[in-house]
């Protein structure tokens, strides 16, 4: 087809382009509780024991365990009560030969003593307790470190830090964590778009939409997003805004101009500043026009000025340049086994993504494929649940066919 | 076990609270590029038709049907091209009898045509085409609302607003959408605790880290976190921060003094506020102590002070809650099937949340179980990348069988 002869497939297109990406992104150390959805710049050591001293793992009496020995229902051993130990106080004074702690969960084991004997396991008789068992060293106590040891690696770089993380962070102490940074300059073109806020748009102008989606995509991986404006179908101007985009930003997103029509300008621009990679087109429906390019290491993504096209193209490109640029894995998506409601056919050696709107009936769950042609079907994104890729070596899938969907929303009953 | 006679199974625990929470959250305006991530508070309807007009969906040039009829290789159809047409220009002129416009993807189909034939399926010859068969009426046209009518339902109340939604709303023009507002109003308890910009803490005392995966963890349900501090273990200072953050906000979530010791006084601070239901303590493995409460409708969900036990409560009770307060559903989790590496035992009639560390060799997956005690083990947060589930009517699983994981992270080779 006009415009493109070589349709890349995307396994190849990514393997060459990730290859050549080669930028790291600054490090920039942010509070721990604002580091949630950010990736580790570089592991994190724990500065500290956790416990930090040994202390109760259950409510009881802190004993010498040595006191205990002999111990048994008919030859009970008594021990003195001398206090009381609750967490979030020191207590004082030391537990001796035959005297006890009560103490509660958490409480630092007092001075003497080196194990814990449960309220189940004991009798109370006044100011005394009655021990019906020997307990070992460490009985029911924490040990000092032994839940997380100083030195020990918590957070290794690349993680996507979960809010689990800030919890460990929070309680070592660490008050600020090393991640990337990630700058993306988002540019759009297209003579045809408007923005949101000069909505409804006069004739024949359509709304700047993907520059929202791209957007809310970026930052979901924690890029912080420099919108750059729309850029009329010049390839001059094109050319400017991206190359100087390229310098300042760690990846560069295009939407728009790459369509197999006449205005493919970004494409011809982004050829001009000497690209290591430059890849024109991908075999995926829809998507096809989606393209991308490495200049000095950094990643351009030039990607259609359809939503659904440009979401295909987000996948295949920024997505894995982004996670490699930080050293992560991408996260798990939810997958699940569903029934074909209809037959879908695709083009031979051409990557398909249908959106599917899957559903629950008897207990079972089915696949309904929604639009498969058309990159501006944008109804599909708000009916469908879920997306059923058909590789290239498949012409699709027949009625009735069990297919593996990635869950993009809950199901519906 | 002293203080929890009667734990509650889950699965009651939950039915009783989320009947009991009736409460609706205040419904805002946010600016369409801000609300991902948010829940919609009503269904919203399309302005507008998508697309506007009727547009080429295919490169090449805009015919009337009619003067294409009787077309054949023998006998092609000559017609004049006496334009282009391009998107984001109106095309002024028309396509009269006899003739044709060169048109883009995207671009109106100028007054008069009602086809589009493909650069493909014609030949220019100077300022003509030559057609080779009779195109039907709207060939390769996208009809005005074929993808999107006016009028339609494009975002349904309780639906977690995606990236993909606002390409969707954006483009119809919706410049803001209507969603829930939630906000939590946050205690944290104990005479243990410091914040982290204290640390490191002095002797006897640890960082408040629950209080920040909690915030955490609200925010991925766009609750707008309200932090009212470290309340001392005074059931009377617990009751006054209570009951004035159940009139302020749409959720009240307390971490720390539900132990089984002595320092019980939240549930008995929120015993105290008439609640339609009081649920202390549940069948939980970790995370026994949590509880939860229903005043007048609205949740008041009270977490252990330990992190990962807080984030068993925080599943239990919190996130149903809030799902329930905006209409929501699930959002579907990432679940593999792996081999368990060690046999894990836990006791019955209790839900036991262990943590896992999920790999792959050799092209299977396998889950080694980490720590199954101890609702203070921290690293199992850092080292674990997946959650087994025990069921309640299991004592565990053996070494060896296939058990399902939800997945928390990356999986490592």
């Amino acid at each position: 087809m006009k415009g493109f002869k070589t349709l890349t497939p995307i396994q190849e297109a990514q393997r060459v382009f990730i290859a050549a990406v080669t930028h790291t992104p600054s490090e920039v150390f942010v509070p721990t509780p604002q580091a949630v959805g950010l990736y580790a710049a570089r592991d994190v050591a724990s500065p500290v024991d956790v416990p930090p001293f040994d202390r109760a793992a259950f409510d009881g009496y802190a004993v010498r365990s040595i006191d205990t020995l002999g111990a048994s229902r008919g030859n009970p051993i008594m021990l003195r009560v001398v206090g009381k130990a609750l967490p979030g106080a020191e207590f004082g004074g030391a537990v001796g030969r035959g005297e006890a702690v009560e103490i509660a969960t958490g409480a630092p084991l007092p001075a003497g003593a080196d194990a814990v004997v449960p309220y189940e396991e004991a009798a109370r008789r006044g100011d005394h307790i009655e021990v019906y068992k020997p307990v070992p060293q460490f009985y029911y106590v924490s040990r000092r470190g032994e839940d997380i040891a100083a030195g020990e690696v918590v957070l290794k770089r690349g993680r996507k830090i979960k809010p689990w993380d800030i919890g460990v962070l929070a309680s070592i102490g660490i008050k600020e964590v090393p991640v990337y940074k990630v700058t993306a300059g988002l540019i759009s073109t297209g003579n045809e778009l408007v923005e949101l806020d000069e909505a409804p748009p006069p004739p024949a102008k359509i709304i700047n939409s993907t520059r929202h989606v791209i957007t809310a995509l970026l930052r979901d991986f924690g890029v912080e997003v420099h919108y750059l404006g729309i850029v009329p179908d010049d390839e001059e101007a094109i050319y400017r805004a991206v190359s100087d985009a390229v310098r300042r930003f760690d990846i560069v997103i295009t939407t728009g101009g790459v369509s197999v029509g006449e205005p493919d300008h970004v494409v011809r621009a982004v050829a001009r500043l000497s690209p290591e990679v430059l890849i024109h087109g991908i075999a995926a429906r829809p998507g096809r026009p989606n393209s991308a390019a490495a200049v000095r290491g950094k990643p351009i993504v030039m990607l259609s000025g359809f939503p659904v096209a440009s979401i295909v193209g987000f996948e295949v490109f920024a997505k894995p340049a982004i996670l490699k640029m930080v050293g992560a894995k991408e996260e798990p998506l939810p997958v699940v086994k569903a029934v074909l409601t209809r037959r879908v056919t695709t083009p031979i050696n051409v990557r398909s993504f249908v959106r599917v709107r899957v559903y629950r009936r008897d207990g079972k769950l089915y696949a309904e494929p929604l639009a498969v042609t058309g990159s501006g079907i944008l109804s599909t994104l708000t009916k469908g649940n879920g997306l059923l890729i058909i590789p290239e070596n498949r012409e699709g899938y027949d009625e009735g066919d069990e297919v593996e969907v990635i869950l993009l929303g809950p199901i519906n009953d």
